[in-house]
Protein backbone atom coordinates (compact mmCIF):
# COMPACT_ATOMS: atom_id res chain seq x y z
CA UNK A 1 0.00 0.00 0.00
CA UNK A 2 1.37 3.11 -0.96
CA UNK A 3 1.89 6.20 1.87
CA UNK A 4 1.63 9.67 0.09
CA UNK A 5 3.86 12.03 1.34
CA UNK A 6 1.30 13.95 3.11
CA UNK A 7 0.55 11.06 5.40
CA UNK A 8 4.40 10.79 5.53
CA UNK A 9 4.86 14.03 6.43
CA UNK A 10 2.52 13.76 9.12
CA UNK A 11 4.06 11.08 10.98
CA UNK A 12 7.32 13.24 10.67
CA UNK A 13 5.88 15.99 12.84
CA UNK A 14 3.85 13.72 15.03
CA UNK A 15 7.58 12.04 15.70
CA UNK A 16 9.08 15.46 16.10
CA UNK A 17 6.77 16.36 18.49
CA UNK A 18 7.28 13.65 20.41
CA UNK A 19 10.88 13.89 20.58
CA UNK A 20 11.09 17.71 21.84
CA UNK A 21 8.95 17.33 24.51
CA UNK A 22 11.37 14.38 25.75
CA UNK A 23 13.65 16.80 24.62
CA UNK A 24 12.24 19.40 27.13
CA UNK A 25 11.76 17.09 29.75
CA UNK A 26 15.63 15.80 29.71
CA UNK A 27 17.31 19.55 28.91
CA UNK A 28 14.98 20.58 32.13
CA UNK A 29 16.48 17.86 34.16
CA UNK A 30 20.35 18.50 33.33
CA UNK A 31 20.51 22.18 33.34
CA UNK A 32 18.55 21.75 37.34
CA UNK A 33 21.55 19.64 37.70
CA UNK A 34 24.32 21.88 36.80
CA UNK A 35 26.17 23.63 39.59
CA UNK A 36 29.67 24.89 38.36
CA UNK A 37 29.16 25.54 34.44
CA UNK A 38 26.88 28.80 34.81
CA UNK A 39 27.47 29.22 30.49
CA UNK A 40 26.01 25.94 29.79
CA UNK A 41 23.27 25.43 32.35
CA UNK A 42 22.58 28.86 30.60
CA UNK A 43 22.41 27.94 27.26
CA UNK A 44 20.78 24.65 28.19
CA UNK A 45 17.88 26.99 29.80
CA UNK A 46 17.64 29.31 26.76
CA UNK A 47 17.49 25.92 24.24
CA UNK A 48 14.22 24.66 26.58
CA UNK A 49 12.57 27.99 26.01
CA UNK A 50 13.06 27.58 22.43
CA UNK A 51 11.93 23.72 22.78
CA UNK A 52 8.81 24.37 24.17
CA UNK A 53 8.23 26.88 21.22
CA UNK A 54 9.30 24.72 18.60
CA UNK A 55 6.55 21.98 19.96
CA UNK A 56 3.99 24.59 19.93
CA UNK A 57 4.67 25.37 16.07
CA UNK A 58 4.71 21.82 15.49
CA UNK A 59 1.49 20.89 17.32
CA UNK A 60 0.52 23.94 14.86
CA UNK A 61 1.51 22.44 11.90
CA UNK A 62 -0.51 19.29 12.81
CA UNK A 63 -3.68 21.15 13.26
CA UNK A 64 -2.98 23.21 10.09
CA UNK A 65 -3.39 19.44 8.29
CA UNK A 66 -5.83 17.86 9.85
CA UNK A 67 -3.83 15.67 12.19
CA UNK A 68 -4.00 15.05 15.75
CA UNK A 69 -0.63 15.90 17.99
CA UNK A 70 0.19 13.11 20.12
CA UNK A 71 -0.28 12.31 23.63
CA UNK A 72 1.94 9.36 23.89
CA UNK A 73 5.79 9.47 23.27
CA UNK A 74 6.85 7.84 20.30
CA UNK A 75 9.35 4.88 20.09
CA UNK A 76 12.43 6.80 19.13
CA UNK A 77 11.87 9.49 22.13
CA UNK A 78 11.79 6.69 24.50
CA UNK A 79 15.39 5.57 22.67
CA UNK A 80 16.68 8.99 23.14
CA UNK A 81 14.72 8.68 27.07
CA UNK A 82 17.08 5.77 27.58
CA UNK A 83 20.15 6.70 25.98
CA UNK A 84 20.05 10.50 27.87
CA UNK A 85 19.00 8.50 31.26
CA UNK A 86 22.09 6.03 30.66
CA UNK A 87 24.64 9.29 30.53
CA UNK A 88 22.96 11.09 33.78
CA UNK A 89 23.36 11.36 37.05
CA UNK A 90 24.99 7.95 38.05
CA UNK A 91 28.26 9.27 36.11
CA UNK A 92 31.32 11.19 37.84
CA UNK A 93 31.29 12.52 34.78
CA UNK A 94 27.73 13.85 34.39
CA UNK A 95 28.53 17.07 32.57
CA UNK A 96 31.07 15.57 30.08
CA UNK A 97 28.98 13.13 29.30
CA UNK A 98 26.09 15.56 29.20
CA UNK A 99 27.46 17.67 26.59
CA UNK A 100 28.48 14.57 24.45
CA UNK A 101 24.71 13.65 24.33
CA UNK A 102 23.46 16.83 24.50
CA UNK A 103 25.48 17.45 20.76
CA UNK A 104 24.21 13.55 19.52
CA UNK A 105 20.81 14.88 20.29
CA UNK A 106 20.93 17.87 18.42
CA UNK A 107 22.30 15.98 14.99
CA UNK A 108 19.00 13.47 15.60
CA UNK A 109 17.10 16.95 15.35
CA UNK A 110 19.07 18.74 12.79
CA UNK A 111 18.38 14.98 10.68
CA UNK A 112 15.04 15.13 11.76
CA UNK A 113 13.86 18.52 11.06
CA UNK A 114 15.87 17.94 7.23
CA UNK A 115 13.72 15.39 6.53
CA UNK A 116 10.96 17.38 7.36
CA UNK A 117 11.98 20.11 5.27
CA UNK A 118 12.11 17.85 2.17
CA UNK A 119 8.73 16.00 3.04
CA UNK A 120 6.88 19.29 3.60
CA UNK A 121 7.99 20.35 0.20
CA UNK A 122 6.97 17.26 -1.53
CA UNK A 123 3.55 17.82 0.33
CA UNK A 124 3.40 21.29 -1.23
CA UNK A 125 3.17 22.26 1.99
CA UNK A 126 5.39 25.36 1.98
CA UNK A 127 4.27 26.82 5.10
CA UNK A 128 5.09 23.69 7.25
CA UNK A 129 8.68 24.01 5.30
CA UNK A 130 9.57 27.17 6.03
CA UNK A 131 8.47 26.55 10.11
CA UNK A 132 10.96 23.59 9.66
CA UNK A 133 13.65 25.39 8.26
CA UNK A 134 13.45 28.49 10.88
CA UNK A 135 13.41 25.13 13.79
CA UNK A 136 16.09 23.57 12.13
CA UNK A 137 18.07 26.81 12.36
CA UNK A 138 17.67 27.26 16.29
CA UNK A 139 18.81 23.51 16.20
CA UNK A 140 21.57 23.78 14.33
CA UNK A 141 22.73 27.14 16.57
CA UNK A 142 22.40 24.65 19.73
CA UNK A 143 24.61 22.63 18.73
CA UNK A 144 27.44 25.35 17.28
CA UNK A 145 27.33 26.04 20.72
CA UNK A 146 27.91 23.04 21.83
CA UNK A 147 30.62 22.52 19.57
CA UNK A 148 32.19 25.61 20.26
CA UNK A 149 32.01 25.12 24.15
CA UNK A 150 32.53 21.77 24.77
CA UNK A 151 36.54 22.68 24.98
CA UNK A 152 36.15 25.07 28.05
CA UNK A 153 33.51 22.83 29.78
CA UNK A 154 36.10 19.54 29.73
CA UNK A 155 39.52 21.78 30.37
CA UNK A 156 37.25 23.12 33.22
CA UNK A 157 35.95 19.57 34.24
CA UNK A 158 39.77 17.87 34.72
CA UNK A 159 40.78 20.84 36.43
CA UNK A 160 38.04 20.70 38.70
CA UNK A 161 38.41 16.85 38.99
CA UNK A 162 42.10 17.05 39.22
CA UNK A 163 42.02 19.46 42.10
CA UNK A 164 39.71 17.14 44.03
CA UNK A 165 36.60 19.83 43.45
CA UNK A 166 33.10 18.95 42.69
CA UNK A 167 33.55 18.28 38.81
CA UNK A 168 30.80 15.93 37.71
CA UNK A 169 27.68 18.81 37.27
CA UNK B 1 39.25 12.19 46.32
CA UNK B 2 40.75 13.43 43.38
CA UNK B 3 40.75 12.13 39.71
CA UNK B 4 44.40 12.64 37.79
CA UNK B 5 43.87 13.25 34.00
CA UNK B 6 45.51 9.87 33.59
CA UNK B 7 42.70 7.52 35.43
CA UNK B 8 40.05 9.93 33.61
CA UNK B 9 41.77 9.42 30.12
CA UNK B 10 41.85 5.53 30.86
CA UNK B 11 38.68 5.43 31.65
CA UNK B 12 36.82 7.61 28.80
CA UNK B 13 39.35 5.04 25.99
CA UNK B 14 37.57 2.58 28.04
CA UNK B 15 33.99 3.88 27.70
CA UNK B 16 35.05 4.92 23.84
CA UNK B 17 36.41 1.00 22.83
CA UNK B 18 32.54 0.09 24.74
CA UNK B 19 31.02 2.93 21.98
CA UNK B 20 32.79 1.63 19.24
CA UNK B 21 32.12 -2.33 19.95
CA UNK B 22 28.11 -1.35 20.41
CA UNK B 23 28.73 1.34 16.78
CA UNK B 24 30.03 -2.02 15.00
CA UNK B 25 26.87 -4.11 16.30
CA UNK B 26 24.65 -2.02 15.09
CA UNK B 27 26.18 -0.99 11.65
CA UNK B 28 26.34 -4.04 10.35
CA UNK B 29 22.72 -5.12 11.30
CA UNK B 30 21.74 -2.09 9.98
CA UNK B 31 23.53 -2.42 6.51
CA UNK B 32 22.65 -5.89 6.09
CA UNK B 33 19.27 -4.96 5.87
CA UNK B 34 19.50 -2.24 3.37
CA UNK B 35 18.45 -3.37 0.01
CA UNK B 36 17.57 -0.16 -1.88
CA UNK B 37 20.57 2.36 -1.13
CA UNK B 38 23.29 0.55 -2.69
CA UNK B 39 25.35 3.97 -1.73
CA UNK B 40 24.36 4.11 1.86
CA UNK B 41 24.90 0.65 2.46
CA UNK B 42 28.38 1.01 1.02
CA UNK B 43 29.10 3.78 3.21
CA UNK B 44 28.30 1.96 6.18
CA UNK B 45 29.97 -1.00 5.19
CA UNK B 46 32.74 0.85 4.83
CA UNK B 47 32.79 3.21 8.21
CA UNK B 48 32.07 -1.37 9.72
CA UNK B 49 35.54 -1.57 8.64
CA UNK B 50 36.96 1.81 10.00
CA UNK B 51 34.80 1.23 13.52
CA UNK B 52 36.78 -2.16 13.81
CA UNK B 53 40.25 -0.22 13.31
CA UNK B 54 39.26 2.47 15.76
CA UNK B 55 38.75 -0.66 18.20
CA UNK B 56 42.08 -1.81 17.84
CA UNK B 57 43.50 1.45 18.13
CA UNK B 58 42.37 1.63 21.37
CA UNK B 59 42.73 -1.00 22.85
CA UNK B 60 46.84 -0.25 21.69
CA UNK B 61 46.22 2.77 23.59
CA UNK B 62 44.77 0.85 27.08
CA UNK B 63 47.44 -1.34 26.33
CA UNK B 64 49.98 1.39 26.46
CA UNK B 65 48.99 3.42 29.63
CA UNK B 66 49.02 -0.51 31.09
CA UNK B 67 45.19 -0.62 31.53
CA UNK B 68 42.41 -3.39 30.90
CA UNK B 69 40.59 -3.38 27.99
CA UNK B 70 36.87 -3.64 28.82
CA UNK B 71 34.90 -6.92 28.06
CA UNK B 72 31.65 -6.00 29.09
CA UNK B 73 29.52 -2.97 26.95
CA UNK B 74 29.71 0.67 28.96
CA UNK B 75 26.13 2.19 29.76
CA UNK B 76 26.88 4.79 27.32
CA UNK B 77 26.77 2.16 24.61
CA UNK B 78 23.70 0.26 25.90
CA UNK B 79 21.64 3.58 26.05
CA UNK B 80 23.18 4.35 22.25
CA UNK B 81 21.64 0.17 21.65
CA UNK B 82 18.51 1.05 22.93
CA UNK B 83 18.11 4.02 20.88
CA UNK B 84 19.01 2.14 17.95
CA UNK B 85 16.88 -0.67 18.62
CA UNK B 86 14.25 1.83 18.52
CA UNK B 87 14.56 3.24 15.50
CA UNK B 88 15.50 -0.03 13.55
CA UNK B 89 13.51 -2.91 12.00
CA UNK B 90 10.18 -2.10 13.62
CA UNK B 91 9.59 1.10 11.30
CA UNK B 92 8.46 1.82 8.04
CA UNK B 93 10.79 4.68 7.48
CA UNK B 94 13.72 2.16 8.56
CA UNK B 95 16.24 3.81 6.33
CA UNK B 96 15.52 7.72 7.11
CA UNK B 97 15.05 7.16 11.10
CA UNK B 98 18.50 5.28 10.40
CA UNK B 99 20.30 7.80 8.60
CA UNK B 100 18.98 10.15 11.50
CA UNK B 101 20.14 7.90 14.25
CA UNK B 102 23.77 7.08 12.37
CA UNK B 103 23.70 11.06 12.46
CA UNK B 104 23.53 11.46 16.15
CA UNK B 105 25.68 8.62 16.42
CA UNK B 106 28.93 10.21 14.82
CA UNK B 107 28.10 13.44 16.75
CA UNK B 108 28.42 11.21 20.01
CA UNK B 109 31.35 10.16 18.62
CA UNK B 110 32.84 13.13 17.81
CA UNK B 111 32.40 15.11 21.27
CA UNK B 112 34.24 11.77 22.88
CA UNK B 113 37.37 11.86 20.88
CA UNK B 114 37.16 15.76 20.95
CA UNK B 115 37.06 15.16 25.31
CA UNK B 116 39.84 12.44 24.93
CA UNK B 117 42.30 14.63 22.90
CA UNK B 118 41.93 17.54 25.48
CA UNK B 119 42.31 14.63 28.50
CA UNK B 120 45.07 12.76 26.62
CA UNK B 121 47.07 16.48 25.66
CA UNK B 122 46.62 17.24 29.37
CA UNK B 123 48.29 14.34 30.60
CA UNK B 124 51.07 14.35 28.60
CA UNK B 125 50.23 11.00 26.20
CA UNK B 126 50.69 13.03 22.76
CA UNK B 127 50.53 9.42 20.85
CA UNK B 128 46.73 8.75 22.60
CA UNK B 129 46.38 12.30 21.63
CA UNK B 130 47.40 11.69 17.88
CA UNK B 131 45.35 8.47 17.94
CA UNK B 132 42.27 10.20 18.83
CA UNK B 133 42.56 12.56 16.32
CA UNK B 134 43.10 10.41 13.45
CA UNK B 135 39.77 8.82 14.67
CA UNK B 136 38.00 11.88 15.05
CA UNK B 137 38.87 12.83 11.61
CA UNK B 138 36.84 9.45 10.41
CA UNK B 139 34.13 10.03 12.48
CA UNK B 140 33.86 13.57 11.19
CA UNK B 141 34.13 12.19 7.31
CA UNK B 142 31.21 9.40 8.20
CA UNK B 143 29.36 12.78 9.79
CA UNK B 144 29.53 14.62 6.34
CA UNK B 145 28.65 12.07 4.27
CA UNK B 146 25.54 11.55 6.25
CA UNK B 147 24.71 15.51 5.87
CA UNK B 148 25.62 15.48 2.24
CA UNK B 149 23.67 11.93 1.48
CA UNK B 150 20.38 12.46 3.35
CA UNK B 151 18.40 14.82 1.25
CA UNK B 152 19.14 11.83 -1.35
CA UNK B 153 18.31 9.12 0.43
CA UNK B 154 15.20 11.04 2.15
CA UNK B 155 14.29 11.81 -2.00
CA UNK B 156 14.25 8.17 -2.54
CA UNK B 157 12.02 6.78 0.35
CA UNK B 158 9.61 9.41 -0.35
CA UNK B 159 9.45 8.30 -3.72
CA UNK B 160 9.68 4.77 -3.75
CA UNK B 161 6.77 5.09 -0.64
CA UNK B 162 4.38 7.49 -2.69
CA UNK B 163 4.77 4.87 -5.22
CA UNK B 164 4.20 1.24 -3.30
CA UNK B 165 7.63 0.20 -3.93
CA UNK B 166 9.58 -1.39 -0.83
CA UNK B 167 11.13 2.06 0.57
CA UNK B 168 11.75 1.01 4.11
CA UNK B 169 15.28 -0.45 3.65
Amino acid sequence: MATDTRERLVDWLQDAYAMEQEAETMMKAMASRIEHYPALRGRIEQHVEETRSQAAQLAGCLEQLGASVPTAKGTIAKGMAAMHAAGNAMMKDEVAKGVGISYAFEHMEIATYRSLVIAARRAGEAQVAATCEAILAQEQAMADWLFENQPAVIEAFLEREAADVTAKR
